[in-house]
């Protein structure tokens, strides 16, 4: 690099930081992690989808989203409170969503356009960066499980369709018949043709005692979707990624959009090249890269702080640290 | 952003630069674009493959190869030259090296550990950030039309499977059967369970005279994969990447290291976060970021400069732009 170029990017960079620094309040749903201090110890955060309805959605529906959440965010606290490793605490709290038909992914799944459940989901170890992932599975039971397997046991990181279907008979994973996926609430939907505003894709993000980070995400797709279509959820890189470096991120909204701006991607090369923080890395990508309507993310760093940003009018989401902290929200 | 938070990030990112400086030039294999001047009016830039294998090669197949290669460009180039659109280019390239039974894409496409073929594609638009692929297919002759089909006609951006030649059937795309797909040298590469050194994924880079740029990429995967292994040609943002504000790149190698790296949006964003030319940005990727032996990529930027760097002993590569250039190269 001549001393000319590097001047220039210097300009060019400081610039271009400035700049930046002007759009990080401009109205942002979402919430600000720990603020100084030493972070916590661990931390989580969990998303149940954007899709949220506004506040007319009845009080008891809002009461069993609240105590999903809470459930879930408690199988994760169990886990890192006592030092297990990140990767485990977001598998676990993703099967128990997966498991919830309140959910868009495993057992509460939406169903394509010929009435079948088409599964996806990916895993990440920011540690080593070592991922795996699955999509259009139709069987398996808890699909970020075996994300996990293809991770552990191959040389790949994506199994799709028929072929995923049969890694999971070789692995023996658990596996489920049409009657555990039919709800009826995502019968109607297909009916419809639309997605009911209400649970969607479930994610998580956690930092364990080791410091180290991991994300996952689980989705049933779009209601009324082509057969194989393949959404953000199961892409490294579109709806999830870890780095320890930088962040453990999950995203849920329109998967399209996500892969074509590598909007969870996005997010850790903010943090990587302009140094932002991860709320304001969050805020870029969910509220300048993408589009209003699009979707939301949720993010941790290796000091604990965490980043729950949506563009919706609501994000089904919850975050807990050893700090004490325990919460679950829909709106702000 | 505070003062102080400012500050911190210019002394970082000004660290940053100058460290990044220091890397640019170590021993890379590659080829600079053009210097100075006003760039050309288009460019093209393709790959076959970065498993080339040494010098022993003989001469008579670098010859064919090279032949395939200067055939490939010459089809671009004559889209290009008449103002035709990068992204018809790109297709056609990709269309062309599909059909020789050279590469691993279309008719040449190695097996998987069945014996079947598995192929997956995908293609972006510079201008709108546009995309479609297609993975796991088996029966679809040119990939890289269907993918963009997927785009064209679909709300979608990746579709698998059976899904996807359900989709292919929809289209009345050409289909081919076990026959077209099956090529003696495969067959030799899955008894042997490894893939021969030679030509391997295709991918082509334009920018048109309209100054967009547009990405494809094609692929076989890798020889003895399990059956639905996905890697990361089409998936935008691990092989595939094209925003006219940075630059078009396809890359070629070890899939699942492309897609934990998210490979291709990373050219795209040393570029945009710092500032780095199209030659730097992807010297950093594949130098750096991947590892020795994982692979190559090629890309153009706005201005018609094109970058062909690798890891591998050699790459199967041509260049062509308005200027006048036209050459293909296995090693140096």
């Amino acid at each position: 690099m001549t001393l000319g170029r590097s001047f220039t990017s210097w300009v060019v960079l400081v610039a271009l930081v400035l700049l930046g620094g002007c759009g990080g309040d401009d109205g942002a749903a979402g919430d600000a992690g720990a603020d100084g201090g030493p972070g916590p110890a661990w931390a989580l955060a969990i998303h149940g989808g954007a899709g949220a309805p506004d506040r007319s959605l009845p009080v008891a529906e809002q009461q069993a989203y609240l105590a999903s959440l809470e459930r879930a965010l408690r199988v994760g606290q169990e886990i890192l409170e006592r030092g297990g490793p990140s990767l485990d605490a977001v598998e676990a709290v993703i099967r128990d969503l997966e498991d919830d038909p309140l959910f868009n992914a495993g057992r509460g799944a939406v169903f394509n356009r010929d009435g079948a459940v088409e599964l996806d989901a990916s895993i990440m170890d920011g540690a080593t960066l070592g991922c795996g992932a699955v999509a259009a599975v139709g069987t398996v039971k808890n699909p970020i499980s075996l994300a996990r397997l293809v991770y552990e046991r191959t040389e790949h990181v994506l199994l799709v369709g028929d072929g995923a279907e049969r890694f999971a008979d070789s692995m023996a994973v658990e596996r489920a018949g049409p009657e555990w996926f039919f709800t009826e609430p995502r019968w109607q939907d297909l009916l419809r043709t639309r997605s009911r505003e209400g649970g969607g894709t479930v994610g998580a993000v956690a930092l364990d005692r080791l410091g180290n980070l991991a994300a996952g995400t689980s989705t049933g797709g779009r209601t009324g979707k082509l057969a194989g279509r393949v959404g953000d959820s199961p892409i490294v890189g579109a709806g999830t990624y870890a780095d320890n470096t930088t962040c453990a991120v999950s995203g849920t909204g329109v998967g399209e959009e996500f892969i074509r701006r590598a909007a969870a991607y996005s997010v850790s090369a903010w943090m990587r090249h302009r140094g932002l923080s991860v709320e304001d890395a969050v805020r870029r990508v969910v509220l300048e890269e993408l589009q209003p309507g699009d979707g939301g993310m949720i993010a941790v760093d290796r000091t604990g702080r965490i980043a729950m940003v949506y563009n919706t009018p609501g994000m089904f989401r919850g975050a807990a640290d050893a700090n004490g902290r325990l919460e679950v929200h829909i709106w702000e």
